[in-house]
């Protein structure tokens, strides 16, 4: 039985709620999801098999989980490099950054340049609130993704992906298909279209909350923050 | 090699400066420390040995650990039951107690009735920031705690040891050995005095806080947000 999928409205009511009567703070959220962003690409990439990893930050709360997840990923023995063209001025996103440059956690300008040395790529570029167009510079961005031989685990949506639909028909997003993908609370709609490896994390749903927004509280193990899904075909 | 340690001055200092040049909220710093405690507690008691868990918590942030660690376990498939007598109007620990209510976490305000029924306890009464006295009700519960037959998992220190010269020669903390202590960040001097089992987490600190506060990053493996060490003597 595939997991149940979460719409892009019901996505940002589910979140609202968290942060309202859920109590929980975005720092809190944030921390929680990346750190399951960071043990899925543990799961695709252990260190010892190749250790250099490029996340690519968007501007928005997917790239906040992306922010996080390179935090963890170096303690756990990574070299992260990050590739964040547009930092808002978003306390918690500068926060999270100076996280980073205390690490010395390099900061690249040159997206593609990194490519050739990279063994796996995070997409945290644009989530579930992603709609239209792919404005500058991420248009090359997403093409270098889509050509790349380096893997790719995306982070909610392969970014410029349809969150309903899936797979856009025109632009550098057509014929984009990261290997992998961590759906973060529940898995979106446009998962029917993905193939890859598929990982839910996330692990603070309430048995509550899934039933109002009619989901699956995936099968969780141990301490994992993560857990590899079947296709939700 | 013991790690070195870390005083109460150093410690509040570290604190203070993680969360003003070091750019962490306190809401991160607490999921994280929460999570730590979450998995020492699961590799001493994993959830099929007997998954009812008590917690003590204290009215400082120390007990908000304790808070963030009842959720998690919660998650990982334990019972937990806490025990929260005194509750101050702290926004942070308020939304942290909202959360465990939201997934119908049992509140006791009767910590020796629960003892029967619990296989394992969690002191996160007092942390690194105790001196002096201890208040109402905590005495009785301290008691509860020395003279029990169920293990404890201390977080941070044994609440009421002096965190630099360890077990008190009065009171109801004399006599009081936990099986187990969780050290946050680094271990506080009363390691010295401490021979159950000890663990370290906290997989934030970095190389030049490390060095700045004279501190050793533990060797954490894997994923893991605590490890074990061998006692501090």
């Amino acid at each position: 039985m595939a997991l149940r999928t979460l719409g892009p409205k019901a996505a940002a009511a589910l979140d609202q709620e968290l942060m309202s009567t859920g109590a929980f703070s975005l720092d809190q959220l944030m921390e929680l999801a990346g750190l399951s962003v960071s043990q899925a690409l543990f799961k695709l990439q252990p260190p010892q098999k190749g250790n250099c990893i490029l996340i690519a930050v968007g501007p928005g709360n997917n790239g906040g989980d992306g922010l996080v997840a390179a935090r963890h990923l170096w303690h756990y023995g990574y070299k992260p490099t990050v590739y964040y063209p547009k930092q808002p001025k978003n306390e918690l996103y500068q926060r999270l950054s100076q996280q980073l440059r205390d690490l010395r956690i390099p900061f690249t300008e040159d997206f593609s340049s990194q490519l050739s040395t990279t063994d796996f790529i995070i997409d945290s570029i644009f989530g579930f609130s992603f709609s239209g167009e792919v404005r500058e510079p991420f248009p090359s961005v997403i093409a270098a993704l889509r050509d790349s031989k380096v893997p790719v685990l995306a982070v909610d949506a392969p970014s410029s992906w349809n969150i309903e639909t899936g797979p856009p028909d025109e632009g550098p997003g057509k014929g984009y298909n990261p290997d992998a993908l961590i759906s973060l609370t529940a898995p979106k709609p446009l998962v029917k279209w993905f193939e890859g490896r598929h990982f839910v994390g996330g692990r603070f749903l309430t048995q509550a909350m899934a039933e109002k927004y009619e989901l699956d509280i995936p099968p969780y193990e141990g301490l994992d923050q993560v857990v590899e899904v079947p296709a939700n075909k």
